[in-house]
């Protein structure tokens, strides 16, 4: 094969288009090869095949320096840059993670995985270039949605002022992870149909030089257009318009399904492993959509990952009017939702714990300073979460928990989710953030309550003696098996709290728990530092009362086994166990 | 006068236009009344009276509301809103906030300070108006280089989608604090040069209608412009171009000093009480421009506020390309910096503490993740910073610190902060914030490490016994009152600890510390929840240590006087030394 000659992008730049094009599909059947075994994003690379490989025909990597935005369409450039294997070669699929990555390359320049920074991260390396007198270009690819979030709008905008070389494709895919949204989404089609020649045109306005490309499929028509920007002493947008999953049927013709996906039969794109059973998301779906019907003014928000809460196509219909994805901007929607619960709509606004670090200004300044009652839906926050560096969940209670007014809550199974839920639509005091459990969807016969605004009352689960367990949110699971084995162990049961809220200390049980224990143990699924440990540590500080924190460290983990870190964090019982007694 | 019979907006309804251009006039002495007095934001509010008055002419508040952004341009929407009370009246100035506050009035929406939100929080009261049924207009008022915020981008990107009425008046004064910075800017001006006819619009490119008013200062043709969008049902912009300073000569001319002004003498523009003595500002300007001078690659960036770290309209100049505004846009200017700092580049971005809140996902994604070594300076982060419920600097230490990878330093005077700072740039290994010290310029003449590389070592400043006390940056000098108030009642001579290091614990001297104390106290200038202190607290959790932290408690301050609320935290070294011995 062709690709087998392809060690750096140097070796492309010797072939002729013919063989390019061989390349591209050679490039192809080991993007097949990884994506149907392993999963991963499919839609994304097999859309960007030929602009790659006609970035690194054309231009000079790493010299000149390419930062793809989300980076999670990086995988032909990986395998142009000496990565093959990894996509060639099944026993290698390890070797390499699913966005750049410079510990694996100097060819990638940044670990990214959240959308929008591709432009900003690229003007500072063209700032720096300038101040050292070096020369090169900088290119950042940006498409798939991430044009709608702010840092990529405040991006593009001060790009114009920086000045000097700056190359930014835009890849539009007319696609978001689901549909796009946003009105600049629609000056990009008028862009499409004109041919780039609509005068009002949105990067232009912004102050950037424009060129447009039809066919972002075509090696040829690529490898001019970059051409004719390369060593361009101006910010320059090219507009590409490539075929997001070209090259498989299946994926061109389900887009949304095909931007992520699970390991498939690649002859009927059928999942390999089905999924099935419950979810918290399309529980959670089913009950916001009763909701609705019952009260119009009860709305759900996403930020272009509806599926999160269950929303497919097929529910968002269902939901109508009451139902809004404001595309890649977290930001807007948590501003939103503010305004939406201060006019006497019923928010919920639902995104990864990861994504939610994006609006941590909004959750304080538009949300908390105002109390406007609306409800954050906290998704894949936990060690059970999303493992890459870039989307942990372990994060969001250090960073949410400390802000004033907001009332967040853990519930410790379905059940007691959805009476949290509930009650956060139905009350209008205060903000509201729920951390959706995320070890499975675990049920419960205890009786949970209805109403949650007598704030910071811990709910005494067990009643025990000497020691007692604040187990968090979906590490009260872990508090049950270690209340069991300390009971085992010692012949004394301890007592087990259920604390149900992060953001405030339940005084009054922390000061009865003294009479009859010396021991306590908190449990949280989330970093330690800033975390809830060390809130009741801080209670009892200047008491005798010893107490040990049980949580994750400070640490961005990178692609982890989950029994790795919990062992790793001591957060077995019989590790515990064994630290304490 | 005839603001003597203005009571609420319906009182303005009647008049005519030679009546609202005397109400104009009078207004303007309103304004001059309380902020040559007291102080505030004046250029903001000088430029938009007329505009003001001809909103509250046209539209029915607060059926229909208005939204402003910033909100600092609110006091003539507070005048003719039942509060001119505190514009006319000197015994009433501290009846009203200096933003829009819905304590005050039902004609306010929301607690508003930071930039850029308008839109989006526009857009939810919109949506909620929509999905009630109900009908009325909604407004956002926005300008002052709000625009190049990511949040108004997200907002003016979505509100096309939105549909129905929303009308967001572009308040266009060629101003952000300082000049405007981004490549829209440009856009404006040359919608101002064309009467709003130029084909390449960015508004238009967003989705949005489109009028455009060349004078914003003159009552009819407001009225007339605002009538001719009243009810319309389409997400639309109404452009208007106004004088900051309108009015008053010395803010015409000197736009940038005359934002927000410090109390002064009408007739001459002279302030009445003279600013000067040494800041951290200019000296941080001083210290950064000798060393662009020496080193190329240094470069600063700010985010609309460069007079914070000294940076004035002069010393900009000077700097020349080793200085960068990115205009309001601080996710960007975090991002951009992470870029520098990877390309060999030194950047050292400062601004406000409240408005590092802006940039939490960039600070942990875009620059810990990567290990950039770029510097952060963290201004006004103090119970002694800004004093309004929107500018409060007590929340970083828990914001920041628990992002891994972060070296965050508390400086604890003058000499210290130097060599932290100076170590920060010249280092290329961590990313690192300083916490710029906030009690005034404290000098000392210990001696100072110059390399903080071996990250977490406390400094052990007074040895003594029994007591140890941990006293965090600026509150440092709290902890030497205490210390010398402890030695006085006690005769014995506590430890004295300067941690420096916020984002880790020296567990080897913690544990040290064990073998002569009984007792530690932990001082911080922050909350104490997520805080310093809860750090402290954890790791004693197990032993026998009494550990007493002080600092702030989670809470939304507003317009407080410093003294009362060191008093309530018992933050006193008589109120500590009462509660612990």
């Amino acid at each position: 094969m062709l690709i087998d000659s392809i060690h750096s992008p140097s070796d492309i730049k010797t072939l002729d288009t013919d063989q390019l094009l061989t390349l591209a599909a050679e490039i192809r059947s080991g993007l097949m090869n990884r994506l149907s075994k392993k999963g991963g994003h499919f839609g994304p690379n097999f859309g960007i095949v030929e602009a790659t490989v006609a970035l690194h025909y054309v231009f000079d990597s790493p010299k000149d320096k390419f930062v793809f935005d989300v980076s999670h369409q990086c995988y032909v450039h990986k395998i142009l840059t000496g990565r093959k294997e990894a996509f060639f070669c099944d026993a290698h699929f390890d070797d390499v993670s699913g966005y750049t990555n410079p510990d694996e390359s100097p060819h990638d320049f940044f670990n990214v995985g959240h959308t929008s920074t591709s432009v900003s991260l690229a003007c500072g390396l063209a700032k720096a270039r300038d101040l050292k007198g070096e020369t090169g270009n900088v290119i950042a690819v940006i498409g798939d949605g991430s044009l709608s979030g702010g840092e990529a709008l405040e991006g593009l905008d001060f790009a114009a002022e920086l000045g000097g070389n700056l190359i930014i494709v835009v890849n539009d895919n007319d696609m978001s992870i689901a549909e796009n949204h946003g009105g600049l989404y629609q000056n990009l089609r008028t862009l499409r149909e004109t041919n780039g020649k609509a005068p009002c045109n949105l990067f232009r306005a912004m102050g950037l030089d424009y060129r447009f490309l039809a066919d972002g499929n075509d090696i040829p028509a690529l490898i001019a257009a970059f051409r004719a920007v390369r060593d361009t002493d101006r910010p320059t947008v090219v507009h590409i318009c490539t075929k997001k999953g070209s090259g498989y049927a299946p994926a061109e013709t389900d887009r949304e399904n095909w931007h992520w996906h699970m390991p498939f039969d690649p002859e009927t794109g059928k999942e390999l492993i089905p999924g099935g059973g419950e979810s918290y998301g399309s529980l959670t779906c089913e009950y916001l959509l009763k909701k609705m019907k019952a009260d119009p003014r009860v709305v759900a928000l996403a930020a272009a990952v509806p599926v999160c809460i269950g929303f497919t196509e097929e529910k968002r219909r269902e939901a109508g009017r009451q139902f809004v994805d404001v595309g890649i901007a977290e930001e807007h929607a948590v501003a939103m939702a503010s305004g939406i619960a201060r006019n006497g709509g019923k928010p919920v606004f639902a995104t990864h714990s990861s994504f939610f670090q994006r609006t941590y200004d909004q959750i304080s300044q538009d949300l908390c300073i105002n109390r406007s009652p609306a409800t954050l839906l906290v998704n894949t926050a936990s060690v059970y979460g999303m493992h890459d560096i870039t989307h942990l969940g372990i994060f969001d209670i250090a960073m949410m928990s400390n802000i004033p007014n907001l009332v967040y809550l853990a519930p410790t199974c379905c059940e007691e989710y959805f009476a949290m839920l509930d009650w956060s639509i139905e009350q209008n005091q205060f903000p509201v953030a729920v951390r959706m459990p995320c070890n499975g969807v675990v049920h419960s016969s205890r009786r949970f309550d209805t109403d949650y605004s007598g704030l910071n009352r811990y709910e005494v689960t067990q009643q025990g003696e000497n020691t007692a367990i604040l187990a968090l949110g979906d590490f009260y699971q872990l508090g049950e098996a270690l209340a069991a084995y300390i009971t085992e162990k010692t012949g004394t049961a301890p007592t087990l709290v259920n604390p149900r809220y992060i953001t405030g200390t339940d005084d009054r049980l922390l000061e009865q728990l003294k009479a009859r224990h010396s021991v306590v143990i908190t449990l949280e699924d989330g970093i330690l530092n800033g975390g809830f440990g060390e809130k009741i540590a801080r209670f009892y500080g200047p008491s005798a009362m010893k107490v040990y924190s049980y949580g994750l460290k400070k640490e961005f983990l990178d692609r982890y086994q989950v029994g790795d870190v919990l062992k790793a964090n001591h957060l077995t019982p019989e590790q515990i166990y064994c630290d304490i007694f």
